[in-house]
């Protein structure tokens, strides 16, 4: 694995690399960590990288990479920079056959996202994107439950994404401070996007309902706002939302929700059963039913689908988090890769991760709800 | 106390009665419980009220109390019929020297809550609505601390009321089901009103964000849905709501949320702390902080608002429930009922429970949400 | 009903009106409710009962009320005194003909419970004891379940029971606060008996664990502790326990855990499924499987047992609490009186509550934790 | 690092692999991961490891990594081995100058646990214990308050740790079972030692009451049972135990209490406030107060004491689990190696693992614990 952007001070970066090691399939070996030639030399050597595969571009990382000697070279790219900088990366390495690993949203804008979906297409490269939310063994089980009908016609979806970190004005703190960086690019509309929270966490929400559901949005009305004084982008949007099969829903999402940490939170309801899952506290999945007990699914416990119980390790009361479901999207990627160089084909069970198509829904979804918000909470097509 | 509705078959009417007595302030001496005078009598009985006090309709009893010796008859009328029946009795009582309390939605429609302020604004009777909700200590506490600042300026308020019991069609079931008779009367427009899941519930949700935050609901842009096939009204509704000061939020209710049983929440953020309080534990009350731990706030634990503390009963760690909060409202009432007999004034603490206001506010809530769905869940003001 | 006990001041007296009053069974009739004659009067008129029937002494209330016509002495007595003065009033009322609420533990002593119990068995009075957790309908579904065979062979019993009130030496503080009052009787030998947190929850935690298995305790070994100086009566006590069946356990039982409400908890595992019930979520009772999901029985949700389902009053998610379990006892004793009284017999549903053989096996518990406790917490026999 | 056992089918290996990688910091470069030769190749091949150095025993690992040049060799050794092949690769790693991480309990008895504390004291290498659940940020936060005195003087601790998993004798069921061989190792005296259930999860629970208070254990009394027909070692016991300044408390295991998971949980409770912490839901630590709200404090949460914040990596409300726990002791471990290679000191907040008077303290444990119980659960002193 060789990574686009992770330097000193990121956040996203350490994740990918702790996900990408859990398993023992994946090794980082080289990296363009940094914007700036020498921060990137200085993360290279933290991370024990040879001086001469730590890179001062990505362009160079790509290039040099590609004329290495197969058993030596990167097998993958992973990108970890803020979204102004995935849709460069991810052509190149996708154009100089590279898979890719691409944090989300995908792109910029839906511009982006669209050609580079193309480029994916054209490909044969595998292409992965860490809608991270999607790899806990809890959303497996409950997608599985709602393929297999066990919770009827789906009527209703809620998902709630409320954080708080944004509920002051942090991008112009003290630098020192360690969510400033993240603040800083996160609020800035020449490298975030046209949307702020809702791109940032509103995407993940999006993309858990269509993933578990398997269910699209058709129509949606959004009400965003910037609680904050003098900032640029959304930090707060309350959304109503259509599905293709007429269930309806909500989809909220707020970074000034002050004293929530990372409330990614959804319940769908059908005709026979309803569900709830709190990221919090991913290891349990609530079934609600009428008229007789709720049940407790638990990571590991028996009887899970066969889709969630392969996307846990250890056994059931020993807490699996949020970097052992990230770990599950790198895995996944990873037999797909061995299995390609094995010219095998890899279980359907393990061929499950989000990629561009996911990437795409994404774009769409904050270019919806900017449009519906600057016109005034109208309702807009999908 | 003399009660309208409430027979045999009943749910609401029990509530009241157990309301009521909890306290030892107040007895049960009279009743029109039926529309039907036969089954009015077989509830008197059940009550172990003298026949001569069980009458066959409110008009009569009304009329025949009012001749009674003052220490003998009625003090007030607890209204607890269907919401067609409630306008009526309620005129009349008041028109006739009773105070009333009345169950909610007030009236049957917004004219009927006007025309019904006016007669309460020009007598000199109490009126209690009972939106029991805001008697829950957690809820006083809530309360008091968003007037005392605690919270900050108010941004964010999240007012969800899920419920499961209309999942399926069983206002056609049978009989003898204990729920057919609450799902009989709440779906049908000629006894319910303009709107079934908003008025019953989506009402509540509305008067326990504006009782807590103090703020008035402005606009809102309601998506109502009917579910089951061939039901009358909405049986889910969400809703995007505007308060005065510029806060925004969600208020959603449903019935078919199969395996929710009555799951009322609200959430409120502010720019200092948020607050976090679930009808299912409503001893609990969390504030969440940005960067200190979460406090849960207990009822009956020290340090309480005073508003608070006077409205629970029994030590810390005893819970209290849903029928100690309905008692709050019967027994805040009685204290003022006492104070004007006794000639005194009210310890401001209890001069606290819904009254006529409130109820015209949840008839222009249910208007205005019809009127907005019906336009294609449009915005409309307040 | 006439009340001994429970002046100004008290805590489990209005606890008892309030239970008694819920349901509509049940009047206060009269009342001793002080060893002080004035404060007898005082808290009478608080509670509207005519100046004749509040008297200055227990005595005086059984004879006086005795000598009344039958449709207007009181039908029973409930004591609520502190527990040097139960036996006393309980042998008067029942040798004169009335029934009797007695609260709990039944007397001060192991011998004093015994006399009580020759002299119940030997009267047709029905003698009820206030152990009131057995009233909530989450216990009675448990009991129910255990009964049916659904736990299989029970193996272990897990009851725990810590509070903080007396985490410092509240008996000597100021005589103004609300806690003092209990905390001075509950930790003084003379009005308390041999033991003070044992004699006055520990019962309440063996009491729970015979109720729902229906199994004896045979053995125990208990290590007591004084831990606040100067203390008299134990404040903590540890209890190993066998049962009649080879099950194993542990009963432990605190006031000085801080910050602990009135955390009740039993848990019990058998072969096929383990319970789990904690008093201050009363309406909960969690089923847990090997190797399939644990359930949540809610309070009034369908399928309950009969028994649970008979000792709910209103529908599920509207909570109900402490003084609705308390009532279940004052319920199911009035309907005892009235079927007596009826001449029929009593549905045997309602045919539950604790009464003077739970009174004998609770002093037998406290005679036998204080004694192996004195000999260095070795084990003795029960 | 070069493993002993862990080999296909094993459980605590792979976790000693995934936690030792997390982070970075250490790579897999050999291994005996079986007794049999052919098992412990295809262990290796699994793992990606040169043939040459899958080992076919401990000895010969040790042997020949010792003979390699100082940059190839392994730095330390990891044994996940059974109890009964403990102390022989720990022995030998360390007389050939390698570090040792060893899995607990530290050995098959005392006296192994007591000769190798003396190997371990006379050599200058660096032994770590993996009692992980010190690892938790949370149990780093209990530890440095009680540290800082915020608890007051400890009076009481309550550490119960049920699991279900053995409730029925799988330790005989079909070889293809995942537990079945964990279980079968774990219930045979020959390989586990003295105790079953108490050496497995009682001593976890001994060490984190004793690394979270800093007080040691001074007494205690036993009643161990083996509740399953055959079964070789115990598999439930109730302790009562005294600690040196006079707290008292109770520590409970259990792998026949049926539904249970992995239910480590701590409660300790001081003269000023008490703490709660549960396994399961890791990142949240509630602290009890007397007469002010509860707090749940929460991991990466700011103001945390820093050795909580030390030892998590990801902002708030990103759940971080039992093998990021496990791996923060071979984080440390590692950066004390690191530190000792550069001739640096260790920040000491980094040196902070269970080390072999742990290891010993744990043996003891289980030494009394066992003695008590077969003497008919008499106090013993530790």
């Amino acid at each position: 694995m060789g990574m686009v952007g992770g330097g000193r001070g990121a956040f996203i970066g350490g994740v990918h690399r702790m996900a990408a090691a859990l398993d023992g399939q994946i090794d980082l070996v080289c990296g363009a960590f940094s914007s700036s030639a020498e921060k990137s030399k200085l993360s290279g050597q933290d991370l024990y990288l040879p001086s001469e595969r730590t890179y001062g571009t990505y362009q160079e990382m790509i290039e040099t990479e590609k004329s290495l000697p197969a058993d030596i070279r990167m097998d993958f790219v992973s990108i970890v920079t803020p979204n102004h900088v995935h849709f460069g990366p991810a052509k190149m390495a996708l154009e100089n056959g590279f898979d890719v690993v691409c944090d989300k949203p995908v792109a910029f804008n839906l511009e982006e996202a669209l050609e580079l979906k193309k480029i994916v297409d054209s490909s044969d490269r595998i292409f992965a994107l860490t809608h991270n939310y999607t790899g806990y063994p809890m959303v497996k089980q409950a997608r599985a439950m709602i393929k297999a009908g066990e919770l009827g016609t789906i009527r209703k979806i809620v998902v709630e994404y409320p954080q708080g970190w944004l509920s002051n004005k942090i991008e112009e703190a003290d630098l020192k401070q360690a969510s400033w960086k993240q603040a800083s690019w996160r609020t800035d509309p020449a490298r975030s996007g046209a949307a702020g929270c809702m791109g940032d966490i509103g995407t993940h929400a999006e993309n858990l309902a269509e993933y578990i559901t398997g269910l699209k949005i058709t129509r949606l009305c959004a009400d965003l706002t910037t609680f904050v004084n003098g900032r640029l982008l959304d930090d707060d949007g309350n959304v109503l939302v259509h599905y293709e099969n007429g269930a309806k829903g909500i989809i909220y999402a707020s970074q000034i929700s002050v004293g929530e940490e990372n409330g990614l939170r959804i319940r769908i309801y059908g005709t026979l059963a309803g569900i709830d899952w709190t990221q919090v506290e991913p290891n349990s999945l609530i079934v609600k039913y009428q008229d007789k007990p709720r049940q407790t699914i638990r990571t590991a416990v028996g009887n899970l689908h066969p889709e969630a119980q392969a996307h846990t390790r250890i056994p059931a009361g020993h807490p699996e988090g949020f970097l052992e479901a990230f770990a599950n999207i790198y895995r996944n990627f990873a037999f797909c890769l061995q299995a390609r160089l094995a010219g095998k084909a890899v279980d359907p069970i393990y061929r499950d991760f989000p990629g561009i198509d996911d990437g795409v829904r994404g774009m769409q979804f904050i270019d919806r709800v900017v449009q519906s918000s600057q016109k005034g909470a109208i309702w807009v097509d999908f």
